[in-house]
């Protein structure tokens, strides 16, 4: 063999050494998502009911992953703040996320009965004039009135989401007297209307929250948040309820049924 | 006045122009939060079809809002990259998000049908003992070798997911010699089975994406993500595909109708 061709050898074992670690690397981070997945599946569906992982021996066991996958997998789901590692303890769970119903049009307090109480903090109410894009989907003239609210909803006292809402005035102005910090607006609206409401137009989205809704939600910066925009109709058709939702990714998970043929 | 008297005086005013300035803070951070919120509904919409939206002095026209406002409104757009803001040529759409249905079960390339062309590298095919999770999930006994199947996909050469798939090894094992690159493993499924899927169990959540998976989307470390997961029945009633799919949530977003009673 020549200098030369030794010295391309050595390179190329040395890249594929490189190129193995590589895969190697990769592949334990595959492995670690998908335990992780699983794990956080487990653990939304609340299957450790005393708040407590089972040891990193058991869950490799139960998973045939190996201890350092696990080990990786406790510290993506650590990472995502669902659970902390406490030493001499274990793994356990320190964050619940609540289902919210995806099936039927529901406000928050009716979806999270069971979860406990959810309470509004109103930032702000009051007539706006109706920028067009509002406008257009409230079928009102751009320019007109319409109650903006802004509330920032809590669940037991934790809070879950800030709520941006356009109501045209004619039906808004009588939510002014109404309790706003302990009831939907969907159940103000059926009662002060007289109406059912119909049905929503839907988009959810995930994005990074800015300082400000970070803050305003308690949340780190950059925290990822399900936002979720939502146009309510009266059950005759009237649009009643522009809502932009920005709900904290941490805390709520949205759940239902999809069908194959409508 | 007292000396002491004029230094709490000056206290107090020093105090409340601390506190008028923060509210005037958090009452413009609000309002660009709010009007942020409109002009991404317009972009996702569509409504700014070449690429560039109005003036700064148009949309704080159009929205009554001050041009500080509307400054960092289109601020709080670009830090989730939906826009970019080019000097000499102003504010330009970037980032499009693809519309995901809600309402039907749908494959990926099914759904984006009008938006282009779905593609799927596979990083992993084979054979995996099905931990209990996905054992219980499946109906097949926990250790039972299941299809084991990590896509990530594309929308016209963009990533668009990353995918984790379980599927029995009964329907799974016809599905190795099938061209997994170009189609729908839901298309799969019903060409193979001869049964048509029936519905699906989906949860939806806002997560931050771990280090790893952030490489394999291309996307930043931490970036939201819209974390699917879903377990889809045929229309026999029997479970066949397992799935956690993580989309990019700057570039889909998921849209349907809720209605109010079932």
């Amino acid at each position: 063999m020549s200098p030369a061709d030794r010295v391309r050898d050595r390179a190329d074992q040395g890249a594929s050494t490189v190129a193995a670690h590589r895969a190697r690397r990769r592949l334990r981070a595959d492995r670690a998502r998908q335990l992780a997945d699983l794990i956080r599946h487990q653990l939304l569906a609340g299957r450790f009911p005393d708040g407590a992982l089972p040891h990193e021996t058991t869950l490799a066991a139960d998973y045939r992953a190996s201890r350092n996958t696990v080990r990786q997998a406790l510290d993506l789901l650590r990472a995502e703040g669902l659970v902390e590692r406490l030493p001499g303890v274990g793994t356990v769970v320190v964050a619940q996320k609540f289902p919210h119903g995806l099936d039927r049009l529901m406000g928050l307090a009716e979806t999270l009965r069971e979860h406990g109480q959810v309470t509004n903090e109103v930032r702000t109410v009051g007539p706006v004039p109706a920028p067009s894009p509002v406008a257009d989907r409230l079928h009102v003239p751009p320019g007109t009135d319409v109650l903006y609210i802004e509330r920032l909803r809590r669940l037991n006292g934790l809070p879950l989401s800030l709520d941006l809402t356009y109501i045209p005035l004619d039906i808004g102005a009588a939510l002014l007297g109404e309790d706003l910090e302990n009831t939907d607006i969907f159940r103000l609206l059926e009662t002060l209307t007289g109406t059912p409401l119909g049905h929503a137009e839907i988009s959810l989205e995930a994005v990074n929250a800015d300082a400000h809704s970070a803050a305003v939600l308690q949340a780190p910066r950059g925290a990822a948040v399900l936002m979720l925009e939502r146009l309510t109709y009266l059950a005759d058709g009237r649009p009643v309820d522009l809502e932009f939702i920005r709900f904290r990714g941490d805390r709520i998970s949205m759940s239902g049924l999809l069908h194959r043929s409508l």
